[in-house]
């Protein structure tokens, strides 16, 4: 392959997670130690710091500092949710992106984020191709959701499952104590791929969990749900449900959106969603007259970086080596994924190349055969494929038993002379 | 001393904690051993259990497994929230449970709760002297809302504490990350003590902490709040705030409620709270055009046994312990409570016993030197005081990642021959 030298440029975009950093360290700690890589720079708040010329020598941190990246939660460069235009409408943004990799001599760009980062990592990409620019550009991926297409999972879902079924798991201890009864609606995130929804399924696994697990794969019939609660509840005079936030009816129509007429939308055209456990507690409190408890992870299900999975942790990393190596091995126009394979039944993660054209925008689903006849739980095809990534205690250090996170000086790049 | 022969009961009361099972194995192992109490009886779902005559025999469990208790989260026994009445109006229930002490001859009486159970517990001791049935009665303390009366602390309080610094260090990492932005509203548990939301402080001091943090203990006024959020946000662009979910105005009304006209009330008259967080960051939203997330932690804040303080669980344990040796020495009519010391300035932790006629009902609050002069943050004193406490990552036993919480055998008691 040809030698390529010239600088790296380092971005994370989109919703951040517990271990998106450790991908964004094993990029940055592999670019520094690269001879062919002359200099390598974070962007702020990701394309938008490309755009805004808002770069930072990461050769200028402390190198005992950007080690603590590795467990730090969130984008520790700032993320942003920015879309690119279709470069035939509107190309103002690529010229800008080319100007500034051409100020600073940028022949590898590094852009770590889920599907919507891997779109605008897919243009960008594009854009050079076309206009004859050298830069080799990979895409590394990270996503609680684990909704992208090809890999076999995402940095980033792992961690968050396992804060979910642990999670599960204290709160079916929590809200099982009292004998006068309790049903209590946990609500995780996950648009259209019930992942994250699904991992409850593994606190039923470890002996304490839901009684009923929804994901948005399947339409959600209220009805029906509430006939099933009321059946549950009055057996056993307790009734844990899990469900995902994109959870809709026949229609398409969200469930969250039964409660508010006017649900927001994001920059993407997404929809806003929320309060969707804050809706069926009360629902359900109105039709089986029970005390009833809604709690929304939230936030906390994707910062998580104290439960973090150690698995999840060395495979971030992993995948932010591997783009850094396999473009300076020459490959561009790809993103870094996983495929899984067992040696002696033993799980090994191995790291597989992907076309970003393949992998932006296309949303990979939860398989409708690890989903339970009844449609409210997931069977064993679930628990094989999540429990082995979920597996090792996080290293994250601390200090008077508080995280110890990454604190980057975040020095201001100059272009080389 | 003089030695009393008999069974002993244990039961579990109140709201649960990481820790509550801790203090309960602290007791029940301790007990077993004890050549002067014949027999080791569970109340299922605290003082209810002993008037329906739902008791187990802690003796029939597996050492081994009854081990797990002081790692596994809430009650294991299960817990009620039951008020017992005047008996100066209303014996019934005080018969009742007499009844049942003859029946199984139990002469040590061990309840483990909060504020209301400790009520209970004294209430209890109080009939049985009166009554002069030989019954050593004693309170084995728990609350996270860490408000019970004399003791330096209350078991589970650091463990919950643990998590909202911990959770909180994560949501600031999380919640910043955008360069257009965030407002982000926590809301923890607390009715008129602000222990667990100055536990916010804790993040503060680690580094990534709140920027305003308001607890019950002071009025809360909603205008100059929200100016002071406008003002923060406007300087920095983002805005974390912490809050209790029993601040108040200054004519005592529940700022939750400004949401709902209607608050339900529990079995002890007091105001069902929650929502606050959503109300805020509704409230919010309208004043400033920010983005606002709002967070409850809701249950998981008071169960977290994952990331409990080992500090807490061993002192928890030695709670009930020494619950069981002091009654076994005599001392009857108390509760178990903790007094601090420093050795060469190292944080030192010392049984202490209370009256129960003191304890019960009595909440201690955040003493206000500990808050700012703007009423919106800790100082060193509250850092100092709770530091100590959540020192020490738990031991929590883990099966494929995963907690591996106790299931007991649950054996029906049967009277000794």
């Amino acid at each position: 392959m040809s030698q390529l030298k010239g600088a790296c440029i380092i971005g994370q975009s989109g919703g951040p997670s517990a271990v998106i950093n450790a991908s964004a360290y094993g990029a940055i700690k592999t670019a520094l130690e690269n001879p062919d890589i002359t200099q390598v720079l974070g962007a702020l708040h990701g394309i938008k710091g490309v755009l805004n010329d808002d770069l930072i020598d990461m050769g200028k941190e402390d190198p005992k500092e950007l080690a603590y990246m590795k467990y730090t939660p969130s984008s520790a460069l700032g993320s942003c949710r920015y879309k690119l235009a279709d470069p035939d409408v509107d190309d103002t943004d690529y010229k800008r992106i080319l100007e500034i990799f051409k100020k600073y001599n940028v022949r590898y760009f590094f852009y770590n984020g889920g599907n919507d980062s891997m779109d605008t990592c897919n243009k960008i990409s594009k854009f050079m191709l076309k206009n004859g620019y050298d830069c080799r550009v990979m895409g590394i991926p990270k996503t609680i959701d684990n909704d992208l297409y090809g890999t076999d999972h995402c940095p980033g879902f792992a961690s968050a499952a396992k804060y979910i079924a642990t999670s599960i798991m204290e709160v079916y201890r929590d809200s099982t104590v009292y004998d006068n009864g309790q049903i209590t609606v946990v609500e995780c995130m996950g648009r259209h791929a019930g992942w994250l929804t699904a991992a409850a399924a593994l606190a039923n696994y470890a002996g304490d969990g839901a009684d009923l697990i929804y994901l948005p794969e399947l339409d959600f019939d209220l009805d029906a749900f509430t006939e099933k609660v009321k059946g549950i509840y009055s057996k056993q005079k307790k009734c844990l449900v899990v469900v995902s936030e994109g959870i809709h009816d026949k229609d398409g129509k969200f469930i969250s959106e039964y409660g508010s007429a006017n649900a927001a939308k994001d920059a993407f055209g997404h929809t806003q969603l929320g309060g969707l456990a804050s809706f069926l507690a009360n629902h359900l409190k109105a039709a089986t007259g029970a005390k009833v408890r809604g709690i929304e992870l939230s936030l906390l299900q994707r910062c998580a970086a104290h439960s973090a999975s150690q698995t999840d942790i060395e495979e971030s990393f992993a995948a932010g080596k591997a783009a850094v190596d396999n473009a300076v091995a020459g490959i561009t126009d790809k993103m870094v994924g996983f495929e899984r394979s067992y040696e002696n039944g033993k799980y090994v993660c191995n790291i597989k190349l992907f076309n970003l054209t393949d992998v932006a925008n296309t949303e990979k689903k939860v398989p409708l055969e690890w989903i339970n006849e009844t449609g409210d739980g997931l069977n064993q095809g679930f628990i094989d494929y999540a429990l082995p990534l979920i597996q090792g205690e996080t290293q994250l250090p601390k200090v008077d038993s508080l995280p110890r996170f990454v604190r980057l000086a975040k020095v201001k790049a100059e272009p080389l002379a």
